[in-house]
């Protein structure tokens, strides 16, 4: 079964050019001058559209347990809801509690997910607790599991927290087995002393999540993990969720140094704020707590943020999917926001909001499809299986329509959330088709997949390294 | 006629993919997944090789007037040396002197070269005099003459050098009509009171010629640079031959900016030495004599430099291709190393030079490609007709041996020069075989084009701003 | 002759002590523990006041002619202006223009001063054209006639401008005989271009005199003189009024790297901007065109250059004082900004206006006694004898009333200008009494000097430099 | 009783005058002019001596419990030899140790000290457990102990460590009651597994104690401490025994900020080396196990410390004066670097070697008594009691003979240490009368101080914040 896709402009990570791409079962079989693919073989009409590999969000978290609930898409719509916004394929995070073998760990999230996705998954590893134990299994999960990320968070003493032993020890190991470090890089131990004593002085609403986690102390701990990777000779390292102008800084300095020091960023980032979304009157801002948490509109962060897009010191946009709905979930934190579920859901949404920059002028078409797609294959060792359009390539493929309009808002959208993070923006492009392994599994608004189709994808390693 | 190159790896930008590439005429048709390709077309066995874009040597200088002699590569000896190296297409420079109509030396540039390449070229233009007239040429040079970058001197005042007042005016004009501006960032003026120092001091060897064009002077220019550029309101900055770790902080600290400032270095900064070279005994060091110099193996330019490529500090590598013989040419400084021509040969050895530093460790294979093909082709206007191995793309390929050697000397080179600047140096690679638009003028160490086949490309502007 | 100053509180650059200040003659003889010094004496009642060595402001332009014009301040109406205001000493700076001797322009206002100052005075000495004489001359004048510091412009082009060439060989000069290079750091070939394409384009008034310099170009030519002293082996380099957070940075950088780099500002542009001043409506802001220019409010300049002198990055207080009028002389650029000469008159205002910092939280009484005295005295080489009160030093000391308040007015100034820069500003501390080598000149508001009392104040080397 | 001090120059932290000083009773009645002084007095020939304030050593640990064993020196052995140095006033550190009242350790640091003390002395208090209680007692110290500093450590885990949580708190203490926080900046959790793991591959010399504690450790704990203080609304922050050019990058960066950030070296750090001390022969090395500890002398270390002291972001040298006898004491850690007591003796030889620093044209003579003597006094709320030479102030006085010559060695120094970490260093100096509250206690190398005449100094806030 053959499938020539005619007419479009292929992008990828350093221009656009017009070819036709020819799909043979579930990969790529051939890249086409325009008109010259065969004859013989049903077509998909591509004029005016943008022809970019499907998706990828490396951070998502279906059903993680968090704060007494469970994030509130399921493998199953939360990978529905990323195919509708063209998004190919999710890496979730399989998550090892303190005292968990990490193997039962990534077990559970196999179980979770197995028979259950639309799209292809991969899973990093949470370790929540850097023993002997774990480093050993680190090496297991290299080499027998397709695991080759491990993250650690300096923030969430006593639920995920790792002190700066463990994290140098997981460091050597990665060192040693090629592994990436993914790093929540906030320090958790003074962040909850604030936290302390912004509830003692009576200060419970969803803004002071974000006052009592001041910029300084994401910089200091993004400072700090490039430091402890330094001492475990260069380990990679990748920064998530990085919010915050500072912390970028701090990045931007790594990486002059010639460092393997990453960063991704997230949509929420890039265009919602401490004061406009967090700020919401009464509770409505809990639907935006998250951590790191938005920042303030009157510094420069958005416009720092796009920078580092643009040069590269973020080499990556990922949603950090974590969706809670605001009723009986989001609800917990009333009267205390430190007891709010932490996350906001905008899987569907990353493509859509990220083609948006290159509307306003921010990012280069280039840049779009290489910061949510290639370099996110390329960075976890799933290209070029995934991530770029040529021969060999898993047919993942999304019809861009440039001329096409979204509207973003919980009357549409498909994740399993009671409201939406950007209720009404409006985007000047729209998702018209996508492919995934050589299936058409959304055309005109339609859904075709079906849950369970998606493939677990062992990865690599990383392919990304200086 | 078609030609079906089978069994090779093809290196792009982003990585290695194995795959099969159908060529047409002059360009490429299709990229297959191995073994698909249509079977009734000639083939060409690439198995074990690298299939890579055909090098685009950014800045050469053939047959350039200076010091009162010419560079001793013409068009037809330079781009058939160029060819040998796997470089199927040269952007050399033009230049108008002081006093002459900007035209007239575009004109004067064609006709050297019309009828006597090799491989493809193209040109920048050098502007020996800013002045209403020649800004004026500037828009007509972008628009009618497919000329999209203009090259400044801050060095050689008398000869090339513009003033800051100039440079601010040439940069005011290029952003408007989005040529890109090149610039020899040294301080000249200062340079020469410490050459006239140095002479009357009796200071006379080649080394003095790198004594006298310190580091801090090729930092200071390069700020002052980046600085008038962010005076013209950020016009598009490209730094040659950048030689300093000091040079390449301060591009650095714009990137981070997110300043539309570039940089390119070259295989004599790499791998030569203001000790080993250019203070060779006796007038031996002439032969190194260049400018920006080489510099000090007690400092650490060639670890950053490399860092520089890898970080993307540094985009471009390219020959600043300049031979001038010992014999005659060189010796015009017996005795006064200010009048040594200014000049290194290499436009030979960059493909194999570089892909030295990948058997280092010093640089993958996908930057190898892109510092060597594809950022030079978007950074000038080139892509995606150069650079980049795709359908639709000339067919400049190169196939590359990783299993072959290189030993780089005067008994074998092809330029027409002397002595050779890397005598003696073995590279762990091989070209094997060139193609240049689709016709084979390199295999198994034969030659088998001609003069007057290369084609002037008329350039667009530059594909790589942010 | 003696007098004891009993009661008052010595403000030296560490600190506060209370103290009895003798004075014999000229000089200061003996300080002692309060209430410990001889009874057989006059005395003069401090109590409740602050005892601090006179100010020394080290950047004055008396009778300057500039812009067809001259400076409105004579030697006598400037210093007698400089003594009400707490200043008791200036150091004037003395011209050569291009084409001039040396000598001949130390002479003509050496004869401009003897006979007419109210307190004491020193010259630096303007370099307008740097040649083999001048240099020699730079010799001649440490040496024998006490000027050991010489000014350069990078800006003005044709009139005081220095090429980079110059600079480096005035530079080197200097680092031989120990002499401070002082640098006006402005790159003045291109505000030429700027200028003249602002008065194309109809912009003539007076804020485009600041529009036309902006900052990046204050901070490039003050990295550049910074490099440049570098390339001269560290030659000692003092950038004068400095008025921009970037050009501050870049001094910030230099002093981290150990280099002899210092820094003055001047209370124009810790008060004033470019909006409320310059920006007045009509020819008003004629009044505030001075170079470097007053900055944005809406920057962060005034924060950063008040946090400057707090680390010492800015070492200096002076003022820049080039006093014109606004009739006739201010009114020559009616209709064409770049005609306005360029001054502001503050010499009697600097000790009040650094004293209101204090008042304001943004100085400590140390740092203020150290930027107006004791550090201008170092700096220029007249360290012990002015700047410090301590036993051999001269007798300038001044009572200043923290509880007093001066109210800054054309009114009520003795500046010869018919209009006052801070008009209405209101300072909490007032000059209580000024006595200049022992002689009070200055009490309850009324003047007891004299003009030709000021004498002439050979300098020594510098005896700040690290 | 008086004595009149003629004849030598004084150095004060501005530079030199020739001054008589008149010492009435304890402290300094009046300065004056050189020979007019009163006549009827005891008079001390300064003639070709500097006249210095009394040494401060802010740094010292006598008699401290540590490893399992003490200090070697008590207060007694430890002030006396201090005194030799032409120290006058220590700053010693009583200490709190996880679950003890801080009032308890201030008074055993009381019992220790009282009645023992050559010269005069103070205390800093280290906290090593803060909370609630700890947190009320820093109050009690500041308003009724007369301390106003306060010592954590990022370093020992288990035995000082304080956790970044209460790093904060303490800091926001600090910040309301005006006292200093100083920091003993290593990350102490990340250097054990670094040592466990050197101990485990049988690395046990103690030349694995310095490579167990790598630059980057330093730096990173340095950057947290200032961005915790940060967080803490700029509390005033004090690095003590920095080591490190990294470290010492962040100082300066956060003071270019405006922070009141400041830092001090030691001695040993000026002078010793990782590769020619800690790595002697055997276990030799011992001697020289420090915390921080010695850097390599490839690295530009100790250039940088100078260049530090003499930018003033090192403000203070101490001496961490900490000794252990060789045997018994430092031979604990036979076997096992990690079990050798942590400590260098250098209270008698700091001034000395400091001075050193001023012949080898490292530092000035300003330079040289405002790190040893005023900055200690202003920035530990001695001053003006201490650190000054003028009327009012303790009679504190050392008189410096340049022309004079000193030589360290076990043979003759007078800290009870069985070995010298300097031995057989030669100083171009030497201290040859020591002036201690008006009592000439060393002179002609003779001692006529006694024990218990040293008095407990509380301190006021300190006077260099900015």
């Amino acid at each position: 079964m053959t499938l020539l896709i005619t007419g479009g402009t292929v992008i990828g990570p350093t221009g656009a050019t017009p070819a036709d791409v020819l799909v043979d079962g579930e990969t790529i079989a051939a890249v086409y001058a325009p008109g010259t693919g065969p004859s013989d073989t049903e077509t998909l009409d591509a004029t005016g559209k943008y022809v970019i590999p499907g998706g990828i969000d490396a951070h998502t978290h279906m059903e993680l347990p968090f704060g007494g609930t469970f994030a509130s898409d399921t493998f199953d719509t939360g990978t529905r809801a990323a195919a509708f916004g063209g998004t190919t394929t999710i890496i979730d995070f399989a998550v090892q509690r303190t005292g968990e073998v990490v193997q039962d760990g990534l077990a559970a999230w196999h179980a979770k997910a197995d028979g259950n996705c639309h799209v292809d998954y991969a899973f990093h590893m949470i370790l929540g607790g850097v023993d002997d134990d774990s480093l050993k299994a680190m090496d297991q999960l290299v080499s027998d599991e397709g695991i080759t990320s491990f993250k650690l968070f300096m923030a969430y003493p006593g639920v995920f927290y790792s002190d700066d032993g463990q994290i140098l020890r997981a460091m050597q190991k990665a060192r040693d087995n090629g592994a990436v470090i993914m790093m929540h890089a906030e320090n958790g131990i003074a962040i909850d002393v604030l936290v302390q004593q912004a509830l003692a002085r009576g200060e419970t609403d969803p803004i002071h999540h974000g006052l009592t986690r001041p910029e300084a102390l994401e910089a200091e701990a993004t400072h700090r993990a490039i430091m402890l990777a330094e001492v475990a000779q260069d380990c990679p390292l990748y920064i998530v969720h990085l919010s915050a102008s500072r912390a970028l800084a701090e990045v931007a300095a790594a990486r002059d140094a010639g460092r393997n020091v990453f960063a991704e960023t997230c949509p929420q980032y890039l265009y919602l704020t401490l004061e406009d979304q967090l700020g919401a009157p009464g509770f409505e801002g809990a639907k935006w707590v998250c951590s790191t948490p938005l920042r303030s509109k009157h510094e420069s962060h958005q416009r720092d943020l796009w920078q580092g897009l643009r040069s590269n010191d973020l080499a990556v946009v990922s949603t950090d999917h974590c969706p809670f709905c605001f009723k009986d979930q989001k609800e917990l934190g009333v009267g205390d926001f430190s007891k709010i579920p932490n996350g906001i859901g905008g899987v569907e949404h990353r493509v859509d909001l990220l083609y948006q920059g290159v509307v306003d002028g921010k990012l280069s078409l280039q840049r779009w499809v290489e910061t949510i797609a290639t370099t996110p294959a390329r960075m976890f060792g799933l290209y070029p299986r995934k991530g770029v359009i040529q021969p060999g390539s898993d047919a993942d493929i999304v019809l861009y329509d440039p001329n096409g309009r979204t509207r973003i808002s919980v009357e549409t959208h498909h994740m399993n959330m009671d409201h939406s993070a950007y209720e009404g923006y409006e985007i000047a492009g729209k998702v018209d088709t996508v492919i995934s392994r050589g299936e058409v599994i959304v055309s005109e608004g339609a859904y075709h997949g079906r849950a369970g189709r998606g493939k677990y994808l062992p990865r690599g390693l990383s392919t990304y390294l200086v």
